[in-house]
């Protein structure tokens, strides 16, 4: 009896997570390897990002998953690269860790084409972490414009631009526009919330281009309707930090949010292959990496066609590749079964949801839009949380919200007061000592 | 008709969130200002430290505590100095607010009595911020021992020492032993996290010295069925970040936290005041400032004899003074009613909590431990908790987390991977490249 074979995962996202779930039991080691310690839920990312769910609604720690599954163990820890001949993964952290089999489930990040000066001002929403400092930023930019004397500032403080039309972008666009308009609209002395404006401007001729056309019209109508303003045919130019020019059109804004494209991470370096123009690796039809048959690529990471056209970078095509990938290594692994054909992508749907109680869905011959869609989106999207606690908690959050329009969680937590926004005004105070006296003296 | 006369308050702890409500319809202007957005309910902080509530449970914006009341504004923003003279508050960002009355409400930060250097290694727990980076210090702490193949390196890990026997090292203490013992049992793969040590230091002859001896002993009683390691009349001499010395005995722990007493923050000095040796302005019984009847210093900011005993700083005295304070400016701003007597603090009794199912109550005549101790508790605690919403959700978490052991917050959400204790094992990986491979095939 030789020892079992050993899977390393890098990245606990859904495809690595259900790539290890789908060990769970089968003849081999397991070890998880994520520079954080949770599986995140991203696709309510966004509401973490606009205070209306707390970071432990929409997150499992990995340990916790898999804290039954006695052949797996995790490591918080980030990978740095791969010794494909010596068949390890290198660490930051020091360590090397050798695989038998390697499954790369490293995702995606933001791509800003070229122009990564751009992140520091305009940032985009990838992690918890991520979620937790833009929250901060929005909160702040509403708390430094009860202060900001100056009409022009204020009103840049009060502009959200978001650069793309996709799901992110729409969603977050949504979310602030309900935020600034209905729930923080008794919040403030000095101005009127629902001043601010949220505008969502798109490089092509319409938002959300994976759905239908009367699909993405309905949506930006329920957009328009919260107040949204939405830019489409406009390639942004420039972002600094006082705002964002778009095909000419320049507007001031403390508050500009990135979503257009992602890239993904650099896998193609650890691996020293080819990747497409946005860094995923081509994958054989098993998911594994040519010339490197024990090596898998899933999700974002990955590049393969499906009858002529490129699997979408979306969770469900990382979920079911991952679940792949624990099959095929079940049966080389010497489980009884035979090994899974070519893995094909099941496309069942696509939903985007556009703020209360309005959401898109396109099943194929099935499109809805409005209230019965936003429904729909809710229960798929507490059906697929992770773990019973979070959905309870989730539900009863958005019950909540639903009936008071309250923000359960406008925290400010970071460094006190937040950096950023707030340090944008002091100077205007510093010049108009007696201003807010002045504003002061105007209460009813 | 002049304008009406205008109460600013510093700080929004219970003092102050007291006073500023005490003040709704009443022919005064009201500016709280905060250097964070939220009314902390401090006396639950340790469960954000320790993973079982969110930050979202404990706290609410003070502006949605007070988007009602029209005659009050807030400002995120840090005090800095008063003018007396000109009757003005000075803010760090810059512009002064004028005020005809002032209400100091700034509370109290730990007291390292003299060694401010030992902050840096053992870390106290006042606001939410501090809240979060404990949390993700003790999970970062585990995650740290799982990659740590030095058994000494691995023991300091896994040590938490607690400085100071009274109620929040009391509570701490527990609540990390629950952690490690029970919630976190099964997660981890090459270390028992029962293993974990957790040492309670008090410098006195006993812990929870503000109650009655028979209730102290039953407290360390149970904290000892916890597996807390209580040691008493033990002074601490030394803390750096490897460990801690007190009363000649050298303990090795990564994870020294700090709870022993507390400093006043610097009002004083603002007002040019002498304050007794932890900073605390000594008021009139109106809680008026001598020689300023129109600045009134509340909670723990203020020293005040009663009886011939001076008032302990806990959330009651706060309240019932915030109260009082608001009553005062009242009468005295004009409305119809007479000014309130000298301030007297009604106290209602005493409660701490030890872990799981017990606490200690202290009534007077009444006096109470174990688990119908331990309802009152939450009972009294939830009771207070400002917001219909947190009282619901911080019910339904407890109760969540009383069924399953599971700690619903377990995210380090901070920079990842977290920097400080993570940083200390890297050396040690690196040291030893192979260790991990030689742990991992243990695996069962």
């Amino acid at each position: 009896m030789g020892e079992l074979p050993h899977v390393v995962i890098v990245g606990a996202g859904f495809g690595g997570i259900m790539a290890a779930r789908g060990l769970k039991n089968a003849p081999v080691r397991v070890t998880v390897i994520d520079r954080t310690n949770h599986h995140l839920f991203q696709p309510l990312l966004y509401q973490v990002a606009t205070a209306g769910l707390s970071p432990a609604n929409i997150a499992a720690p990995i340990r916790d998953v898999l804290h039954k599954q006695r052949n797996a163990e995790v490591f918080l820890a980030e990978a740095a690269g791969v010794d494909t001949a010596g068949k390890l993964v290198h660490l930051r952290e020091g360590a090397s860790i050798p695989y038998d089999y390697l499954i790369i489930a490293t995702g995606s990040r933001y791509n800003y084409f070229g122009h990564n000066g751009w992140e520091e001002d305009a940032p985009s929403l990838k992690s918890l972490s991520d979620g937790v400092s833009m929250r901060q930023e929005i909160l702040l930019a509403f708390e430094a414009a009860e202060m900001e004397p100056d009409p022009a500032r204020r009103k840049a403080l009060l502009t959200f631009v978001l650069v793309g039309g996709g799901p992110t972008g729409v969603e977050l666009a949504g979310s602030i526009a309900e935020l600034a308009h209905r729930a923080l609209k008794e919040d403030f002395r000095h101005f009127d919330p629902r001043s601010a404006r949220i505008i969502l401007i798109e490089a092509g001729p319409r938002i959300l281009a994976a759905f239908p056309k009367e699909l993405s019209n309905a949506a930006q109508k329920a957009l328009e309707r919260l107040g949204v303003e939405v830019r489409t045919d406009a390639m942004v130019q420039e972002v600094d930090d006082r705002g964002v020019s778009a095909s000419g059109v320049r507007i001031d804004s403390r508050n500009v949010i990135w979503t257009a494209g992602v890239v993904a991470t650099p896998v193609g370096k650890w691996l020293d292959v080819e990747t497409d123009n946005i860094g995923r690796i081509p994958v054989n039809a098993d998911l594994s990496v040519p010339g490197h048959p024990n090596i898998l690529v899933l999700g974002d990471a990955a590049r393969l066609e499906q009858d002529g056209k490129l699997l979408p970078g979306v969770c469900p095509v990382a979920m079911q590749q991952g679940r792949y990938a624990a099959a095929l290594i079940r049966a080389r692994a010497g489980e009884k079964g035979k090994e899974p054909g070519p893995f094909r992508y099941h496309d069942k749907g696509n939903v985007a949801t556009v703020g209360r109680g309005f959401a898109i869905v396109d099943l194929g011959r099935l499109k809805l839009s409005g209230f019965v869609a936003w429904v729909a989106w809710i229960f798929i999207h507490i059906w697929y949380l992770i773990g019973f606690r979070n959905r309870i908690s989730v539900m009863f959050q958005w019950a909540w919200a639903y009936i008071t329009w309250q923000r359960a969680a406008r925290l400010i937590t970071g460094p006190i007061p937040g950096p950023r926004l707030f340090a944008k005004t002091v100077d205007s105070l510093a010049d108009d000592r007696t201003s807010i006296t002045t504003k002061t003296r105007k209460l009813p």
